[in-house]
């Protein structure tokens, strides 16, 4: 059975958590995510990430966020062909996801850090402000 | 290598996402937090639950989790000798974990429900309320 077919076909319940983590419940397609937000598009961008994720998990897991809906690649340059990474709206509404892991590794693990790409996980998932028209003035 | 051994030994790096998904970036072990949220606290109540984890996976999953001092166990029958899981404070702060993923699944997969677990997991995380002191009457 393909990684793809497996995002399709899987679901073990209706459970809206284990549906979610039928599509990013492993060790790296949220680093994949996080490096996306972190500004990362290309293949070697996100190899270059310090978890040194091999190569082949990381074709694997972009083309099942693809197939998901929550990744989008398109090509910036032709012979040879370079594909860049982007997160959809549905990606980018995992923010808070990420958000909340960054905050319980940096209560509970001694030593871990959070990146920057929190900051941007989180403007990104905020609320657009509501802004007040100015009134119009009486002439 | 033993899983156990995994939880201690394996690092990816200091991130604190990558951190915390060295010990809960799997399909099932967030499942299991999901239970003791909502209340289960036996291994047999764990196995009924709608996904049908595989006994071995459970078993090795609440040893991991144990390991990682998320989870305890507590003996509450001897002969033969039976345990009570329950999460610690540690297992109780991924309680917004929890939520954000239920979140991401209600608005993203359609028809996937969110269980009880969520409003539970929702106050178990909850700041406690300050409460006045009533002022002191005068006499």
């Amino acid at each position: 059975m393909s990684s793809v077919k497996q995002v399709a076909d899987f679901a073990r319940s209706s459970c809206a958590v284990a549906s979610t983590l039928d599509i990013i419940g492993d060790k790296w397609s949220l680093l994949v995510i996080r490096d996306l937000f972190a500004g990362k598009s290309t293949y070697g961008e996100m190899l270059a990430s310090g978890e040194r994720v091999p190569t082949n998990i990381l074709a694997d897991r972009l083309k099942r966020l693809e197939e998901a809906g929550i990744v989008e690649k398109n090509a910036y340059q032709e012979r040879p062909v370079r594909f860049a990474y982007t997160l959809t709206p549905k990606g980018r509404d995992m923010g808070d996801i990420l958000i909340a892991l960054v905050r319980w590794g940096r209560k509970h693990i001694p030593d871990s850090t959070a990146h920057a790409f929190a900051e941007r996980a989180a403007r990104a998932t905020a609320k657009p402000r509501v802004t007040k028209k100015p009134k119009a003035r009486r002439a």
